[in-house]
């Protein structure tokens, strides 16, 4: 058993292409042996976003804190604590923090989403 | 996109043995499309347990409110919000809900721990 608070957990700035006011943090991923899937933490700043993009990997979110806009091409969903969303892979997709306050969730991802290279963190 | 609040989301009663004042949601899984893992929502009452047991897949865990105990045959971790858990497959583990409101946490299986018959909810 691995038990880690998150405060101690690095954050790292997101660095994409229409991306805004964000940064993540990987709670539990290939480096600490889980072999099928990753938890990551996104915190996007008032005003932050994540612009449309898509990849060949799904999303399973929860929605920690905060308010914001969840959005696909022909879709946006006003989301806020305890929601969850679901985005199948392929599928193009934003995020948007239209609040004064952070928005915080849970984003999983499967391994094959796990781009960073093998042996960094 | 799929967007679903959590008070909308089924509760079922977690019926194994060990298991006291335990009930879960099935937030996303195969139900949904979701090809590679699952996100469910556990709720432990006060006095609840889930007892030691142990099964060849990982648990991915994120306590969202209340405070508990996990623990493993040699370790034992006092959890609350915010608090990651990570349990390797073939670990046995437990948890146990020692405070006064409920625990709740979300917990991350693969679809290979989805152990409901293929055509039942």
């Amino acid at each position: 058993m691995i038990h880690r608070r998150t405060e101690d957990v690095p954050y790292v700035k997101v660095a994409m292409e229409g991306v805004e006011g964000t940064s993540m943090q990987w709670l539990f991923s290939r480096l600490e042996g889980a072999p099928n899937f990753s938890m990551r933490r996104f915190i996007i700043s008032p005003g932050g976003r994540i612009g449309l993009h898509a990849h060949p990997w799904e999303h399973e979110i929860l929605i920690l804190s905060g308010r914001g806009e969840a959005f696909t091409p022909d879709q946006r969903a006003s989301v806020g604590p305890g929601e969850a969303i679901y985005i199948p892979s392929d599928e193009p997709h934003g995020y948007e923090n239209v609040s004064d306050e952070d928005l915080v969730f849970l984003c999983m991802i499967p391994n094959s989403g796990d781009t960073r290279p093998p042996s960094d963190g």
